[in-house]
């Protein structure tokens, strides 16, 4: 058994029903609190008291409308709608803690990446060094519709994405030299303006010419998180990504998935364990075998089928509501269900069965598309550390059935028993979200694309003062 | 002398210098703090305390750059660059308050309306009600350039934002009826579906089909300000705005100003009150005449020539640096001077002066275009109440020199003094902003525009479920 060290991150969303539809009624369950800041706020004290490195927030932009070919089961179960905007969890959460990270998505089609920019500066700054950006590259197709969008292809979303990325970098990385704030308080000058650099970026898909509207932050580039599973979309987050999210759904997948990632990070020339990998994950435990058994019946008995529904006919792109419930899963064409089957194989001991929809229904009663782990703590820490130790994954992303109970079970019962093993951190590394994970320092990996586009120092590859347009200065002279 | 309550809002923004440049070097002043969580929430903290109606956090997307044909002026003395996200101060600073109002400015041409929607709930739920939006129809033209948008024509602009309103009325107001949301713990059904509404927009600049992805928030569509100025702004304001936020530089001016807008609104089918009126002040006091005085006199001390040229170059449209320090202010051809030069005039007895630009500079070294009002509690008090009497406005929308003590000030000193003179309230009324304004409940008043958007009950004007172009529903009869 490894006694390599396992990352946790809790995996929530700004909604009521984010992974386990029907659970919002569990007795206790604070998830129509998500409207509120207090809510926030105790999560991220929660994963803060287990020494989680994140609090990541998953996002949509659009309703799950693929079930029944309408939103109506989708919102009779608040299955991901209503869904309020991430940004500001963040602020709340580093309003009470310390030492959490925060991992905010947000899609790239959705806002133009100047004042992207700025809002990411915005909560690094608020945070004090301890946001990441979970990138996304496409939406929900009601999204697309409700913003006057088309979609476009697969691989040319990545194609744009990699140019509002290097936007971003030249913004945030570009712009401010690391000594153009000189707080000069004899002169009156903030800044050295000659320091602070136009980015007089023009491609295909945006123009920038102008500096980035604010100071350099800790972390400057937040950490950047990633979940593309495509060819395409490795390859994209094995430029970018510093932390990336699967969902496996056993050991043997896992150890499939993150080899390739770990390639992918390799021939981009970073080092394979330059980006965290988190795999998804919902764990139910209790001080004993037996109560953490009962527990799980118990709350899995409260999920809702219409809910599981509307959620799988989302993600595998069919519509279960064509299908009776005694039929055959492999009967349903979706290149999805190949894998889901392998899921559901993986979870139970009975090997030749025919998977039917309701045996789906009655496996997916709660949680990710990842494995659902229950168990006593010895049991669930075994668990976890042969998943880690055999696939090389470097943690998980774990997402709740009830909520804060789910996590609060995994602070008071698997973190301790992982510290005892050796393999969880006993206190937390001080500095940002990204010295934390990497230590090695707030900014970005000298070897990662985005600090190519450092300007002063030895790094200058962006056009100076002399050749940004600028027209020359005039200084006055007269005391006030 | 008008016994008429007076209300406060403190005026700031994300950013080093707002409206005082050169100020952020004055002792013990926090301006350099503006990138932290505490600095917002002991700001509202304050705000809270002297029973202020709001923090109205102002936003630019560019960079004061007339000066000099450049931005080097700017970026030395911070003049509004660097500028951070206004969004996250309104949750932080409600995190830490129960009453206070967040009034965060927000740009049309700059978010698609239904993300931008979103984000107004989010607002609306975290803070309980206590939003507002400053509408802002263009911006300067470096944000433009960084957008790859090109500025409209000024008309045309609002014409743009005139649908943009339609379109967040339709999902703020006429998406989710009053009981679409059922909570029914036994069907597990959080919303009936029936009573949630594709808005089905077409418009001249937007389609924005779908649902609204919130869920309905206390304000629903947070109280809305402006600030525009022109014919065609001030008719944009009569429709919309419910707070209107002014800048003359006297009580004459006011009067006259205040006279168009309330007739403006009365035009436009509303109670000329139905819109608060706040005046642009700078306020320095202290316990007596005298130590105003000399306070005023040490901190205008610190401000900044170069960072006044850069701001009036901006708001006047004129690059100063064209001219010698001693040119004549008529000599100067812009159509804002004239109401500058009358700005000048009543701040001081001179009335036979001639102005020039060193006498703009020593005049204008603290504070925004309006009033500069220094002086003892009581003479501070006798002019704000004369102000209010005069020109039938509301309150203040209070600058501030330095931070947080020019808000401190105010709220040690005049606030008591008027409440002694029974000219402003002696403690929150319950509720939210809007009602907190108005006393008339949470919501648009009936005879708002965005209230006719409304659905269910009286006022439904938007298509019924039938006509959304919904399919039709199967329910899932199984037990979990």
């Amino acid at each position: 058994m490894s006694q390599k060290q396992i990352s946790f991150n809790a995996f929530a969303m700004n909604c009521i029903s984010h992974l386990s539809p029907g659970l919002w009624r569990y007795p206790n369950d604070r998830a129509l609190e998500y409207k509120s800041i207090e809510y926030w706020q105790d999560i991220a004290k929660i994963a803060e008291k287990g020494l989680f490195d994140a609090v990541f927030i998953a996002d949509v932009l659009g309703v799950y409308d693929i079930y029944g070919s309408n939103d109506l089961g989708a919102l009779r179960n608040a299955q991901q709608v209503p869904v309020n905007d991430p940004l500001c969890i963040a602020a709340v959460g580093a309003a009470v803690t310390k030492h959490i990270g925060f991992g905010i998505t947000a899609g790239i089609p959705f806002e133009h990446p100047f004042p992207f920019a700025r809002r990411l500066s915005t909560l690094d700054h608020l945070t004090k060094g301890r946001v990441g950006w979970n990138i996304v590259t496409g939406y929900l197709p009601s999204a697309n519709r409700n913003m006057g969008t088309t979609e476009l292809p697969h691989d040319e979303r990545y194609d744009v994405a990699d140019e509002y990325m290097e936007v971003i970098y030249k913004l945030l990385e570009g712009s401010w030299e690391d000594d153009a704030v000189i707080l000069d308080k004899q002169t009156g000058h903030f800044a050295n303006p000659h320091k602070i650099h136009h980015i007089g970026h023009r491609g295909k898909y945006f123009d920038v010419p102008g500096i980035h509207l604010c100071e350099p932050s800790i972390q400057r580039t937040p950490v950047l998180f990633q979940a593309g599973a495509s060819a395409r979309g490795r390859q994209f987050a094995a430029k970018h990504a510093e932390a990336i999210f699967i969902s496996p759904p056993n050991k043997e997948h896992a150890k499939v998935l993150v080899k390739q990632i770990r390639d992918e990070l390799l021939r981009a020339g970073r080092d394979p364990h330059s980006a965290k990998i988190y795999l998804g994950a919902t764990i139910i435990t209790d001080k004993t075998e037996s109560l953490a058994q009962a527990k799980f019946e118990e709350i899995a008995s409260y999920g809702s089928v219409e809910g599981i529904l509307v959620k799988y006919s989302g993600w595998l792109g069919v519509d279960l509501s064509r299908y009776e419930l005694n039929e055959p899963l492999n009967n349903i064409k979706s290149n999805a269900i190949v894998s889901l089957v392998d899921a559901l194989r993986d979870s139970t001991t009975s090997e030749g069965k025919i998977w039917t929809l309701k045996d789906l229904i009655h496996n997916e009663r709660i949680g990710s598309l990842g494995p659902k782990i229950v168990g006593s703590p010895q049991k669930v820490a075994d668990i976890l550390q042969e998943f880690i130790a055999y696939s090389d994954a470097d943690g998980f992303n774990l997402a709740f059935a009830t909520t804060p109970n789910t996590f609060k079970d995994i602070v008071e019962f698997i973190v301790p028993e992982l510290q005892k093993r050796g393999a969880y951190k006993e206190a937390y590394v001080e500095g940002s979200l990204r010295h934390k994970l990497f230590g090695k320092g707030d900014r970005l990996d000298f070897n990662h694309i985005g600090s190519q586009y450092r300007v002063g120092g030895a790094k200058s590859t962006i056009n100076d003062f002399a050749s940004t347009g600028r027209n020359p200065s005039k200084e006055v002279e007269y005391e006030i």
